[in-house]
């Protein structure tokens, strides 16, 4: 009996024969000689159907076979030295679980609305199994990351009672006889988990209703946010550079084949090695002005001005201290100059803008009473909120960091839609 | 200069000069002594103030020092054999960061209403310390155990376009021009993932609008759900137990003293060893008959149905072939007995229910839409799910599990509301 095995593992049976369960991902056809590439979801192996080698029958299956019918290979490994991944089949038997008739993504170029209408197909794809083996990668290096520091997962809730910065971009929900809002970050609980576990971070969906069609933005997307307490800015930043270093490296370390394969200038991603440059608000303004981009000093980065920024590093540079004025009312004030927020941002290179957002928070209790007064917030919503600095207040800091946009630099793609199973967009909600 | 250090880090620094930046957890007082229970979120330690190695300030404020308060402890950890951690602080300085006024949870006993009002604070207990961080270990062990299996990582969408199977448990909300529901389940999109990726799995929180008020429902939870291809219902219940064991003996192993001072009894959970007991769904009713519990043939068991079933066995039962007739559409019949579904429920011991729900699909295209058509269910909801049936239809299987009801059986409790950090139920939405 031949065992039954996965691509990913065929080193371990070299000379061995086998059984690969897959479907049939292209073929070529040369004389007494049938070449199958057979996926099985782990990888592809060449399959070399002889017809010496094979009964008839075995041989004129081939001949039928379609792209994505679903196939069993029995056969012998052996070591090529001209495949990717070292092995061949040498077929002694084929068995056609299902045929698959007039399988609509073929190896021409197909437009990306019509591929995304079948997300359920494509995902089949070389390129896109090396982004969603990359993103995977990335969601295990950010767990790690955190786990291996004692941080403590403290998952935040989906379902939000208050509408607390505004309705407008909020998806809202009937929630039995009032009304519920989806998160668009978990960041006020992960301030209450900092005061329990001291380091707390949580991981899962947010959503964002933004009428925005730009390359950067999905309604759904996934976050990580740690937080931590008698933590001040500067260690925000440490934390921060650390957190990324340590993900962009784990990727390049474990999945330097795919990211060749998507044609990745590794090269870039091996200089994002701590420190990464801070520079203030301040003086990101004066680069902006040296490039003479259209800016007006006092208002938030768009995203060219993100790229003119980013351009002089060949690293992420974190962006610090930015008017207070253009904040969340969170955001403590910096005493040095209290029209500045302790705030950073961190933009990636290569135009990528912003990955992460974070910074110390207020946590004297009357100071933020101002600011919820001062923002027009209701204060009933932020009573919990407001414990936090009631009973034991800490200095404490924390970041949120977007796994697609994460995801979409290191890949190095234009799109940020290619970087989640079933990207949700604000014309995209099937399949 | 002291040396700032976590307290879960303490065996360390043994005899060195270290500070703690913490919170009082409690306090007690014998003559010139003041004994500090001080906690910074990874562990409790005791900090010993004695009168003649402090200021008169610093012991003085010893006295006036309320729980919560922030505090900065420095001095010399001392290993002393009645701690539960091994060690104590014999402190030089202490420095108040913030006092804490009438923090409402005090040792007292309060009620769970008057706690849960007051999640944010209640996280900084003991006992939900040691609840949070075994669900923390569910969750790396269940994640561990797939990323070390070969599976690949396929987030299921939050947003769904249809409500596939009714709207009643649904939570629905405005989509542009659109509606969209909140998942329910990812297995859809992973039968999806199993034929792109061989072994596929998702992780993330799913929503039922039901109106429950059991011990064992939640608005928001969290499910892991493994699909793989050309896996049958056998090697599904294989799956499932080895995982189960998996995760059960993992946090037995890791997190045993957070299980203790739950007084969870260990001698349970030891059992929970493969292979687990399989029997029909026609055994159990006889179970049922025999125990005389009011049951008719044909439904679906109910809370007491599972307790009565699983009660004479000593670890998880896998309850398999349900009735075709109350699954869902896409379970396969069972080609020896076509009224039953080829599917599995695994039920916990100790009365705790339901954990795991999965089984094998019906992968012939004919059948699949024979069964919608019969559910009365929308066609073109499913065209995308049907074309994974034409395009390399093979046998594929998979289950469900709730974290929640994992980490409420794990940890013993008679409610599932404390196992994930801000519990979302049908009059809970805050905070």
């Amino acid at each position: 009996m031949s065992e039954n095995v996965y691509i990913a593992d065929i080193a371990k049976y070299a000379d061995k024969e086998v059984q690969i369960k897959g479907w049939l991902y292209n073929k070529r056809h040369s004389g007494k000689l049938w070449f199958l590439q057979v996926r099985d979801g782990t990888g592809i192996i060449q399959s070399v159907v002889f017809k010496g080698s094979v009964s008839d029958e075995v041989f004129k299956n081939c001949e039928e076979l379609t792209q994505e019918s679903s196939v069993t290979v029995t056969g012998t490994v052996s070591a090529d030295k001209r495949s990717a991944i070292g092995y061949e089949i040498q077929v002694k038997e084929l068995e056609i679980v299902s045929v698959s008739e007039e399988y609509p993504i073929t190896p021409k170029e197909h437009g990306t609305s019509f591929l995304m209408d079948r997300r359920h197909l494509w995902l089949r794809s070389s390129r896109q199994h090396a982004i969603i083996s990359i993103r995977h990668e990335v969601i295990k290096a950010c767990r790690d990351f955190f786990d291996g520091r004692g941080f403590t997962l403290v998952d935040a809730p989906v379902f939000t009672p208050n509408a607390c910065e505004g309705t407008s971009t909020l998806f809202e929900t009937d929630y039995f006889d009032t009304k519920a809002f989806l998160t668009q970050s978990g960041q006020l609980y992960m301030e209450a988990g900092a005061m329990a576990f001291g380091k707390a971070y949580c991981f899962g969906p947010t959503f964002r209703a933004e009428k925005s069609k730009t390359r950067r933005h999905l309604t759904e997307f996934w976050m990580i946010e740690p937080e931590v307490a008698y933590m001040d800015l500067a260690g925000d930043m440490d934390l921060a550079e650390n957190f990324v270093e340590y993900v962009v490296q784990r990727v390049l370390k474990n999945k330097k084949s795919e990211l060749e394969s998507l044609e990745r200038n590794l090269e870039a991603l091996q200089k994002v090695i701590r420190p990464f440059p801070r520079i203030s608000y301040d003086e990101a303004t004066e680069i902006l002005k040296k490039a003479e981009a259209e800016f007006e000093y006092g208002s938030d980065f768009g995203g060219t001005d993100e790229t003119i920024i980013s351009e002089g590093f060949d690293r992420p540079v974190m962006v610090h201290r930015y008017p207070a004025a253009i904040k969340a009312f969170y955001m403590k004030e910096d005493p040095e100059d209290t029209s500045k927020a302790l705030c950073v941002d961190m933009l990636a290179p290569e135009g990528y803008g912003e990955i992460i957002g974070g910074g110390q928070r207020e946590d004297d209790l009357d100071i933020l009473i101002e600011k919820i007064k001062k923002h027009d917030l209701p204060m009933e919503a932020f009573n919990w909120y407001l414990d936090l600095r009631k009973y034991g207040t800490v200095p404490h800091s924390g970041f949120g960091m977007g796994i697609e946009r994460m995801v979409s630099w290191v890949c190095g793609l234009s799109h940020v839609r290619e970087t989640i199973p079933f990207p949700r967009l604000m014309h995209r909600l099937s399949p």
